[in-house]
């Protein structure tokens, strides 16, 4: 990982056209716009490799609830009343609001309505890769299951034009909630179009003991058959795995999304990243959707991504800074398979990339940048971010949408939730 | 835990006069001064239960490398040549000021030099227990150890006047690196002058294996037998303790500090807090220096020592948001001694209290205020605190601290660090 003391970069359009020291930066090029960013760090824009943005008008919903009573008294019920094309566009519009602000330049989402997400994406200025979501089950967005292909090949003709920063994905939920014929014609269509098959796999140890006993193998291995498990394909999670399933997941090329803070609040385990890193997996890391997490915020996952692994190992060597943050970066761009244009900061990439306000009290001293990003810079210490070269977060504040109104809209959802739901209280 | 919708404090000096909904308060009180702080959240400041504030100094400085050599060949030799009193001055004052900031009023201190810590503390406005670090060993502080009980009476002697807001403490640094002789008399001392004691306890596995063997008794019941025990004396980490010796500490009512990213960091254990709590035992919440951590923030360690506990349990109900509140605040300030004044918003206590501005996309919706803090708030959020009722930190700036003084002098000891460092560089 390559730091220079005294930097800059070079932007030709939407790319980084030069990266390197300010001094050479400066004899090479004469900008139309020139802006000093002295004290402040700059870095490539973090990538969050799987969330459901939408669910942000759900966040904290329920928490220190039992799993299955989280799910199915509270997050299922309030989804099936609340989620609409609508609700589904503002939750969108202020997950993108968030991301930005904490230095997410691309997300990768999997939802129902997903044209709302689109659509938010696309106002916010944010990149993202956007999968429709298919359950073999009656949901809002497609009360009859029969007719997902239908819905799938609607969203994928409607998808904007902007595919240079919106990528369109589909994503089966899990392997549990939609059938082996299902998980086929969904994979199928995506290597028809080129596109990312995303989709949770092995979450929990009791959703695996399930599974394996219901097609006599282990999850891995029966998508393996299916025929499902490319470099296209973006399993989420991915906890409980055996040295086999790692192995095959190495082989088949596929790209996990360790989403730690999801999964450390649900319980659900601990993923075995640093054996999926030896293994030869490609790893990215996520926040998950709101309800499970319940913020948005890469800095906050990579500090814990690394010191559960070192708690639970009993060994503080275990998946340094330097690891972590390429997780967030450039494995997180390659498990997207956007890794040719995004993920670091080089000549030809797109200019993605975030600038990080130093002269703070709590980053004061520096010895290690890497350390310091990966076990102490937050979120709200992101003060500027480009995408594409478009200078969408200035000074804090998201230039292009009006986050009064975004907060407004999203606290009306939250009250109708409020007045219908009946939540347990605790405390 | 009790939330009042629209509420409002009145203050009377440094102590809180009443606490109710804004009517009750307006009709009852005028005030000299009034604020609006519409769409924020007032609630106690946070007590940090367990740092070394100087550590600041050595933040983050040998991440990622094994226990014995990050102490040995990395913070031993850099304190041995580094900590005076104004090294200790500067780093406890970068402490204050972002503890201020993140929004707690109060921290227990052990360190060297614990009177440049007092001084620190008195300019910044934070409130403190200071306690002087005791060793058997030499050092900078004190090149010769038999003379450490001149050395603490001095201390004590010299302590400031505003004991109503400075408390001191003695500190001793753990069961192996001070004899039971020493360990006899500075808590004899302690009870003598009415002060907290305190000392780092059963951190990890191999320090309470070799302890167990040398004594022929477990750490906790080794100094219960010395009369070490009382609920004057604060136990920093017990990460490794039988039902046995959580008994004890209950019985004894001795307090303990949990330190939960220290813990993961150096990889030491995850400390068993729901069974203390069960137990009985008063637990607060610690960061721990800056060099195992590496920042001062306890909302980020509310949020870390509830998922622990729930993905180390295979459990998502266990730690709930309200208990990991509790232990920043009014547990916290019961370890110190200091619940009668402290750690709770009631007439007759301190005027110690925060105000977090909500207003943000990611506080947005707020479904439940308590689960928002613990698993959502940054310090970052908090605009403003108030310590015994002086407004120390106003819209995020701490008034009575030239900040970027304080960085600047930080920034001069991690330059000469750097220079006679040979620090291992990863990545
Ligand atoms: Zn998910
Ligand atoms: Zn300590």
């Amino acid at each position: 990982m390559l730091c220079i003391p005294s930097g800059a970069v070079a932007i030709d359009g939407d790319t980084l056209a030069a990266v390197g020291p300010t001094t050479e930066i400066q004899a090479n090029f004469r900008g139309r716009r020139e802006m000093d960013l002295r004290g402040h760090l700059l870095m490539p824009g973090l990538v969050n490799a799987h969330t459901h943005a939408a669910m942000s008008c759900f966040r904290g919903l329920g928490s220190d609830l039992p799993l299955m009573q989280w799910l199915h008294e509270v997050i299922f019920p309030v989804e099936a009343t609340h989620i609409n094309p609508e609700t589904v566009y503002w939750g969108s519009l202020l997950s993108a609001v968030e991301m930005l602000k904490n230095g997410i330049t691309t997300f990768c989402d999997g939802y129902f309505y997903e044209e709302s997400v689109a659509r938010a994406a696309m106002e916010s200025g944010i990149r993202a890769v956007l999968g429709q979501g298919i359950v073999d089950f009656p949901s809002p967005d497609l009360p009859d299951p029969g007719r997902a292909r239908e819905r799938a090949e609607a969203f994928l003709a409607a998808f904007p034009g902007d595919t240079d920063r919106l990528r369109p994905s589909l994503f089966c939920h899990a392997p549990y909630t939609c059938g082996a014929g299902t998980l086929q014609w969904v994979k199928s269509l995506c290597r028809e179009r080129n596109i990312l098959f995303q989709i949770h796999l092995s979450e929990t140890a009791g959703e695996v003991l399930e599974l394996t006993e219901k097609k006599g193998m282990r999850p891995v291995f029966y998508l393996d058959t299916l025929g499902i498990l490319d470099d296209l394909t973006l399993c989420a999670h991915a906890v409980w795995l055996t040295p086999a399933e790692m192995e095959l997941l190495a082989l088949r090329r596929v790209g996990i999304s360790h989403n730690v803070e999801s999964n450390m609040k649900l319980a659900s385990g601990v993923a075995q990243v640093p054996q999926l890193l030896t293994s030869g997996v490609a790893v990215g890391l996520g926040t998950d959707g709101c309800a499970s997490n319940n913020d948005l915020d890469l800095f906050s996952e990579m500090d814990k991504a690394s010191k559960l692994q070192k708690v639970f190992a009993k060994d503080p060597t275990v998946f340094p800074a330097w690891k972590v943050l390429r997780l967030a970066t450039c494995e997180g761009a390659s498990v997207l398979g956007w890794e040719r244009k995004i993920g670091s900061l080089e000549p030809e990439k797109k200019a993605d990339f975030i600038a990080i306000d130093l002269n703070q009290p709590h980053l004061t001293p520096l010895y290690n940048p890497v350390s310091q990003l990966v076990y102490t810079v937050r979120g709200s210490d992101v003060r500027h971010v480009w995408v594409g070269g478009r200078h969408v977060v200035s000074d804090g504040r998201v230039k292009d949408v009006n986050e009064a109104q975004v907060m407004k809209e999203v606290g009306r959802i939250a009250f109708r939730v409020k007045k219908e739901t009946c939540l347990p209280i605790h405390g």
